[in-house]
């Protein structure tokens, strides 16, 4: 027994710090809370920075008959209000080889995928970051676009794990730039360290850009021959694959992987359907299946398996369907107006340039170099506080400046930014057009 | 550009090793995968090692109407659609702090809580896992009770934090043995790895037993002495608090730190409610919160945002109490038939003993020390290949013997079996201590 046991508390307890672990500490800036935070603080603002989904078009009567439907019988419905396994509703995931069969244009024979190879998660961030933990020990490398997902980045971050910038152009990230960052990192003797290439394939956020045909062939390819030590994965991140408007139907580079044991695929109906169910699945190699599993055991033991019953009604109906073709209609629309509004408030503005994209909800516009985006730039500040718009800075989407310490990344550039069109009426998209531009046209003014 | 490109993929991809983390290899026992292969394998079993909840009692008419009330307004339909925010629906967090001050017994005022420190997570476990994950670095130090829920132990291995056991007996944790242990690991240098004390404070899993009012005081007083150089958490786990049949109704822990700063109290509707929406949250001190959500954050940026709306609904329409009192009911003839069932099957055999729970879901029975009940024992194999049964070896509930290996943690005794009444019937209960005393009586035949 301690002597201290008989010292009274009032003078021992003087507050002693909280100390949190190293992960935390890694994990700790999250540019979501400081715009959520923007938004509450400025209600009126236009928001061209939320990646929300369309609410008009969020399936209210599709979740009423899949809902009613599951309810209806007893058994069914205490299946689904019971435990299911963390791997996920074996229904669902039988809906879903079916699912992945039609986008990949196959036979769900020819898919070469087992129902075991799905994984349920809580939206596919929770995949990404699954992936991240069974592969990343602090340090390891994961080779990403420049720029990409800045939650995933966030993730990589929280893992004390590298994410190491790849040159991207218009048709995605470059291929040689990936093989001469890969001998690079072999010549400093950290190949052994590279586990996994993050790509967002279609319509990637932030750049709206995709990934070419040619070049999804490539990266596999690359990804097996400088799997030299250790296996390269390759994560795909297909989020925004259904949210396609015009141009080619592009094959998923996992469609390239005919081992089925390099490529991860990360899928989620957030998008597509409703990111308030958050269900997400990744196709994933059999070799990975039980080591995600094992973590998703520790972190949850599996995602709500009420709603994956209901995802299952809700593919079974053919209710999926028509409500992603009514979405693909309403986004191009939106998509349409963001960028007609660019032509009309920006096209007048030297140095100023932004991408068409086929799919997705992002425009990504560059601004002339000398103007920063930044959460602390005149142009942020001005936008958010006088013209009432708001925008993702664009230098979040690039490993963030403390790695180029090592000389790794390239200072990230600072005049981007990310817009969004998924959450504003086209009206709305047109308005806050014509705010971001008077807040840039300021700016301009004044540099 | 790499010389290597011009090389044929064939030649040099020759199956490259998949190199997982070390998290991953921290976390890859997982003793549930191995029960629900034995469940799938041997149909005919009766299981009393499924920690799942009775299927009957599952809320289908409750959730039938609440979620007609949540779809039937277009606008109210499509927020719970929509993204939530990472710490959860603000709709449900006011429920839920009228929900604790009933539990707690006290006004919402009263409680020192605003609602922001309510996090809502996947399930009670995601709060349990946040919480190592920010709190906890390898070989970083959590106390708990010998036994205690082996799901935590698994999320404990997998942070590479270590488990110290400290002595029970009928009243929960024994105080002079966690100030005894706090004091062994101070004269050794680890006082400051202590970040948590880990508690199941009521009708604990696996022993049924909950801690006496007059430890749950101390244990805080402790916690608050013991912070010398860093500040020592109390993470009170009250997932079977609802499930009480008789005897005390006892404060929670963490109703005696005032500071509000020490305990983390984990709650869940999982047991209470329906473990498929996978609802739980945490009352969490103010300190927590935000390194909480920013680990949350990257982890999934929020759980099912439908299902917090849903369960806001069942608490407003006062679904939830008229629901858990029939729980209570059902469960309490359950727990008298598993007890009755143990007096009429084990009372004649010697040196088989067990706990008389007042409350949750288990029944802890203690065979003879030379009886063995590991998966790999005669009385595991003979229970589920001849006798059909299954149940959980109580050594699962130890920190493991690896940890042994640095003389922290004695090795754990070997001779329990954790009995769950959840899922089966007053009869199949029955029937499944009369298979299990079967296999016991086999065994102690033969030792």
């Amino acid at each position: 027994m301690s002597s201290s046991q008989s010292v009274s508390p009032q003078k021992t307890r003087t507050s002693p710090p909280v100390v949190l672990s190293r992960r935390w500490h890694w994990a700790s800036r999250q540019a979501i809370s400081f715009l959520m935070q923007q938004a509450v603080e400025n209600p009126d603002v236009i928001s061209l920075a939320a990646g929300l989904v369309d609410p008009v078009t969020l399936p209210v009567e599709e979740t009423q008959s899949a809902v009613a439907d599951l309810l209806r019988d007893p058994a069914v419905a205490r299946h689904a209000l019971q435990y299911g396994t963390t791997a996920g509703s074996l229904r669902l995931r039988e809906q879903l080889l079916k699912y992945l069969a039609r986008l990949e244009k196959c036979s769900v024979k020819d898919l070469g995928l087992e129902s075991e190879q799905i994984v349920l998660t809580t939206g596919s961030q929770q995949l990404l970051s699954l992936v991240g933990e069974i592969l990343l020990d602090p340090e390891d490398i994961c080779l990403v676009a420049a720029p990409t997902y800045f939650v995933f980045l966030g993730t990589l971050n929280g893992l004390g794990a590298q994410a190491v910038a790849v040159k991207t152009d218009q048709d995605g990230m470059c291929m040689d730039a990936l093989e001469q960052k890969l001998a690079e990192l072999e010549s400093q003797g950290k190949l052994d360290r590279v586990k996994l290439i993050y790509l967002v394939s279609y319509y990637e956020n932030p750049s709206g850009l995709s990934l070419s045909a040619e070049r999804r062939e490539r990266v596999v390819d690359i990804a097996g021959r400088w799997s030299k030590n250790q296996k390269i994965f390759i994560l795909e991140d297909t989020a925004y694959r259904e949210l396609h408007y015009d141009g080619p139907v592009l094959p998923s580079v996992w469609s390239f992987d005919e081992s089925r044991e390099s490529v991860i695929q990360a899928l989620t109906f957030s998008k597509s359907y409703s990111p308030g169910l958050r269900v997400g699945f990744g196709a994933v190699p059999k070799s990975l299946v039980t080591p995600i599993c094992d973590r998703k055991g520790n972190e949850d033991f599996g995602s709500a398996n009420f709603n994956q019953n209901l995802l299952a009604i809700v593919h079974e109906q053919g209710l999926f369907e028509t409500h992603v073709e009514m979405l693909r209609n309403s986004y191009r629309e939106k998509r349409d107006a963001m960028l007609a509004a660019a032509d009309d408030y920006f096209s007048g503005l030297d140095g100023v340039d932004w991408v068409h994209p086929h799919g997705g909800l992002y425009v990504w516009m560059t601004l002339p170099e000398e103007i920063e985006t930044s959460f602390e730039s005149e142009l942020f500040q001005r936008a958010a506080q006088v013209d009432e718009v708001m925008y993702v800075p664009g230098e979040l989407c690039y490993p963030s400046a403390t790695d180029s310490m090592t000389g790794v990344n390239a200072s990230p550039p600072t005049n981007h930014m990310r817009l969004s069109f998924g959450v504003q009426t086209p009206e709305g998209i047109d308005e806050g057009m014509r705010r971001l531009a008077s807040a840039v046209r300021f700016t301009l003014d004044r540099s």
